[in-house]
């Protein structure tokens, strides 16, 4: 069984070591960017054995993505940096789970966030949410720290690199270290040095400097500690209980994404609140009736 | 063809009307209520011609429910009474869209928001949120203000009327008048009547004044103007472009309840966008190229 | 004895009808802009009796001006216009305790918050608490609601009015009719009507319409229902604890402004507090010993 | 001269080393408590030469205080224990400026926040705020972090340690390590190791185990880099400035306590915002005078 994070062991299965495959009786899944990859390569019709997408149970993205990354990647920031973050230009780019999270604690530090985005919709959020929204391009003229979490490619590119303001600090907390053009960057510079752990300065052509933290990875896993366990908890109990559920049901997953059952996606959430002392209600028999009767009403 | 709100038209039809039933070509439904009674209504395969779930369009749930219903709601209060909002506690029963509405916005005037759930991992999101969950019953005996938005049956039931203090404000936002059991309270209470327009005091056995607002009805529409039209637009542009998708697929769709096609909803979220002047990104070729291959990566 | 708000029956009295000074033995003040004019007043050396000024008691100006002028004055302007907070950009002129006020309940309805200032030190504040501040032309010309809380007068001038985009809402909720200077917004319309009540539609000579609520007059009182009482409350007993103070002290208390006795202040939160069912500690003697004594530590 | 955070050094001079007192032309001092025990020397006549309480400027206190003990309290303790803070009860001691600056990053960061105070005025503001006030005794047996920023003693006593569940962690970022009663708690526990840096684990001898960060120091000092440059720049502006001052008007100055002169306090904000490329207004000659006049007005 594979247990994989980001789909990179997978994806070396299936080209580099291709003879294993057939041992392989299923895997599991932690990444929005993995599940994304292994749905590619079903869609191909290139994944030979099924995969549990174990970040899609609501019990993980809804609360590691969105608390474990929205904390962990401001305490990589500011153990990194020691910045201030009151009143402080964040550019946060993508607003999916992860970006909500980051948007989210650092209004909490008390930052002017600006949001940038390619989906209409969850543009639209980030506005009502109470963040400015802008092109990316805007936004590198005003931002001062740029934080990346949009699971893509080059999110913060060339031509943004080039218009930012001297000063500012670029952060990845999404996808590897493809983020942020990285090339582009040292190209630009005519040097870099470290100035304090995790911390390069790049030198630019005009004059300016730019920071860049943690080589351009995952800052809360270069700078900081990760996501906490109370969040971790939950993650690994949907690994563990999906890791059983392929041992329970070898042969009968046809290969392909499957999701998280949602009787252990709502069991592991049962614990939790459990494990917290925190009480919640059940629907009475007249309530679940009265909510799958259609007759009723008015 | 049929514009419901709340599947009241189409269950009339559907039995005291069914002579009428042959005649339609298909219908539209604005609520989350509506989209649970046609579903059900399907699944006992009773459900004789196709409904588009306006409801479930992003660009319609997202808002309307959220920011749409957390803004009126507390408006309506707001008109009804005239209370201050902060230091208050106010228990809001149900943690989805409309819940999460409601709960942020209390919380944004100050209160000190209380949510009650039956979804374990909606309780969970809740607590994360930093918002204080609890069993109904412990909500009912330190609550001030009490907004049902559940979408079912008695979220206020007998047992919270008589646990609740002394001054109690009892307001719904959710499904018709019948997430407080209004019956129970009158028959609980010695006298009623009207202290302000739209606010009716009940005055128990026990000696407590309890403040039933709107008759229990949708306190946003009672005593409020409903949704501002900045929401209202995203639902209408769906809903009419909806209506405009059954005509031209007149005969093709089977009977049951279908989503908004996914390119109306991103329509609707651009041409929102372009409305409020924010700008956003488009993935060029070489991100879009990046996303959809698996063999990239690390 | 007078009780005032905002020392227009002060200065009658001392200009209009002097001849009745003499048997007044005190006065009370309700609002900064009062205690503001009457300071004015004894500088010159013209105020004849004591006032005590209640709008400086702690228990007075922290609650009425924040969380009641916060609260009121978005409700004043939801009545008036039914418009959606959310994603909103909102200008509030001036960061006083009012000021604050309202740019904290704005931003907790998802509107996003510019501050004008002419402090440095407030201008700071807004900052490092999380809004955009701006000079007052800067935030003219991206604006859609304006809110004057600055005390002062023509907060809003010709060279903003000609700023404005067309659609901009304008209201007041601070000081008389004074803050937004409509002699040139009217001199500046080819006209104007009534398109809801207290909402005024001026078209000007560039076409833009622009909108003005409630005269200009604090829009809390014109549209809605002013504070809520429970502020009211503890501006009302500092009121009422200040005239028994000036009887008491009836030819004891020299001519000019003095502060609500620290006692009453204190008593007047002590019980506002019990009635809420709160409660806090008190210093042990111990801990009282300590904090006066300056030789122990470290 | 002497500049002293804490006025320790200032203790010491007049105590141990009184003989070299009338060499000091006068003093600084950067703190909240320093400025209390200062006042309280000078109130028994004790104090025999100025000082400059620079902690009193607004561009001090209202910055440091708030904005950086609120960002590097949490900072420090999230580096000590990395927990998760959303949906954790977080009591924090004392709602003075560094109370209010915890309080509202804790909220930031998604935590449950839970106040006390002596000061009911202060306690008020709190509830208003949106916060839960209890009684210290009360806070003790729900909470899970505790933070004590009260600047005085034994904010924790016995009482509230016995109280506590298992697991709360106890961190100080007030007045030395003075505001945790470590003795009691050592007392209280039958053994105590070291299960991170900077935390300690105590074992009760009822089998609770607390944890004590920092050997309850201010957290931020022991396990963080105290403030960001961001915030110290304003307070040392502030020393610098006061030091010429003191320099300037030697012989000039009273023994005693002195604030620092407006003048000097406007021009360190004005300063600042320039820094930070933030424009605002300042009064017109018309507004100047109106705002001066009391004959004007209604």
């Amino acid at each position: 069984m594979t247990m994989d994070d980001g789909a990179d062991l997978v994806t070396i299965l299936h080209t580099q070591r291709s003879e294993l495959v057939s041992n392989v009786i299923g895997g599991t899944e932690e990444t929005t960017t993995g599940v994304v990859r292994l749905t590619a390569m079903a869609n191909d019709d290139k994944l030979l054995y099924p995969v549990i997408a174990v970040n899609d149970a609501e019990t993980k993205h809804f609360f590691d993505n969105r608390y474990g990354t929205g904390q962990s990647t401001l305490d990589g920031i500011t153990r990194a940096t020691n910045i201030l973050w009151a009143g402080r230009r964040v550019v946060v780019a993508g607003y999916g789970w992860c970006g909500r999270g980051v948007a989210s604690r650092a209004r909490g530090m008390g930052s002017h966030v600006i949001v940038t985005e390619t989906n209409p919709i969850r543009a639209l959020e980030a506005v009502m949410d109470g963040f400015t929204v802008m092109k990316g391009i805007d936004a590198a003229k005003v931002g001062e720290v740029f934080i990346t979490v949009t699971g893509g490619f080059h999110a913060i590119g060339r031509e943004h690199i080039e218009a930012m303001p001297s000063g500012a600090i670029l952060a990845n907390s999404g996808h590897f270290n493809v983020e942020i053009d990285i090339p582009a960057l040292e190209e630009m510079a005519t040097a870099h040095r470290e100035v304090r752990p995790f911390v390069e300065e790049y030198s630019m052509k005009d004059g300016r400097k730019l920071y860049l933290l943690g080589e351009g990875r995952l800052i809360n896993l270069a700078a900081a500690e990760g996501h906490p366990s109370a969040v971790m908890d939950m993650s690994f109990a949907n690994q563990a209980l999906s890791a059983e559920f392929i041992v329970k049901n070898q042969g009968k997953l046809a290969a392909g994404v499957h999701g998280v059952p949602i009787e252990t996606d709502r069991e592991v959430g049962r614990l939790k609140l459990e494990s917290l002392g925190v009480g919640i209600d059940s629907l009475s028999a007249e309530q679940q009736r009265y909510q799958e009767s259609w007759e009723e009403g008015t």
